[in-house]
């Protein structure tokens, strides 16, 4: 940590260790408004650009949002909770392993600007569907909601081989319409003789790009995670391979698994 | 996205797409040096702010770092990969199915600062534990480097009584001791009676707090990751809790597990 003149961390790293520990502890809670600008500089008896500079790390951490005009609160949104290995049954785990609170359960997901075309994909796709250079894929992208708020882009691929022969079942149709009927791609490929027996979840998390910042309406101070997931068959060929860009402040990811 | 009074992004967020495609494309690869202030001035007739600002979007993004006095480098560091879900084989999953590429196999971990004390936890960790209020916990804090480098640090916690009564079998003291011997605690806890035999792992990302940027030595631009993981025994008893937090540049998480 950098340090003042006679060796104590400056002034505004301390306005902001406390605020920070008042956040954890819940004096200020989810949504809650921070104390200004004006009120920290009378508390402390800083300059204005001390106490600016206290609120920016907490801004810059993710704990704060500024709302402009208003002032800065504490995030309100409370992460969801996204369980990997739906397998094991929450009964036995979610409830009494969850360390951090979520909403999972009571909100509801919203699809937005669902476009289904097909393309050539970026090499890596290739390479997690075993497809050769050059073969042309069907994508599903789609952007998630919840309450009113983006939170997820996924954008997922599949080899036309799998529906070949078969271009005319029903599956095959559903598989590139707008609604995919129930149970979803998976169900449908299923039908098609490629049920998804395994998966296999990678999980990436760095700062966002320009154009995600404003896909997915991210604050400052906001990593995203990625999640690149590949669907496989009983016999382990892969049949799906899923991008998952989300809004790193609204997830928590929950792995369950044996030893 | 902010576009100028033309309606087109900003200049500086044009050059740093074009970088920033030339360091995807493999054009720039890692721990190369990035064309600096002057050849961007010069190769696009722009301000040095302009320059300066192109630059900063990538060393914010993460996709770059700034070397005082030298210039700016892609990231050299290829991150390791973290299998959650160990007791599925990796001839199985692993190498076909690796989306990023990783170091995992190459580089051996070294185990800094260790600390062993008994303290009385976080109302977090007592439930994880299902331990009551004030219980005094053993608690085994590190920091794991490659190459030289920081890139995770972990504390374990562990209720004393999982030895209660057999205070003074060698497993009691190997789990308070430096070295846990052989196969490490989770082999201590198993000669206890107590082998984990389920984990559950939850995952958060968030932006590192000052201290965490000192401890695990983050360039600007660099989330963390944090897991919390509980190993439980076959009829599900809690008996250890570990708080990861990992240099979110670092790290692919990998989980592998059935439909």
């Amino acid at each position: 940590m950098p340090t003042s003149e006679n060796g104590s961390p400056p002034v505004y790293r301390e306005i902001a260790e406390e605020l920070r520990g008042q956040i954890r502890s819940g004096r200020y809670a989810d949504g809650d408004r921070l104390p200004g600008e004006n009120t920290l500089m009378e508390r402390h008896g800083v300059a204005r650009a001390t106490a600016r500079q206290a609120l920016s790390v907490l801004i810059n951490e993710g704990l704060a949002v500024a709302v402009r005009g208003s002032g800065i609160y504490v995030r309100a949104f409370r992460p969801l909770r996204r369980h990997g290995a739906r397998r094991l049954s929450r009964d036995l785990w979610g409830n009494g392993r969850a360390i951090w609170q979520t909403d999972s359960d009571t909100r509801g997901y919203e699809v937005e600007g669902l476009v289904i075309d097909e393309i050539v994909p970026e090499g890596h796709v290739l390479r997690a569907l075993e497809l050769g250079e050059g073969t042309t894929v069907v994508r599903r992208s789609r952007r998630y909601l919840v309450d009113g708020r983006p939170v997820q882009s996924a954008v997922s691929h599949l080899s036309p081989q799998l529906w070949a022969g078969r271009e005319d079942s029903p599956a095959a149709h559903r598989v590139r319409a707008p609604d995919s009927g129930p149970g979803g791609i998976y169900a449908r490929l299923a039908e098609l003789g490629h049920a998804p027996a395994h998966f296999t979840e990678e999980i990436r998390v760095r700062m966002p790009t320009p154009e995600e910042t404003q896909e997915l309406a991210l604050s400052p101070g906001t990593p995203v995670l990625e999640v690149a997931r590949t669907a496989l068959t009983a016999d382990h060929r892969p049949v799906e391979f899923n991008e998952i860009t989300m809004d790193g402040s609204a997830y928590v990811l929950q792995y369950d698994f044996d030893a």
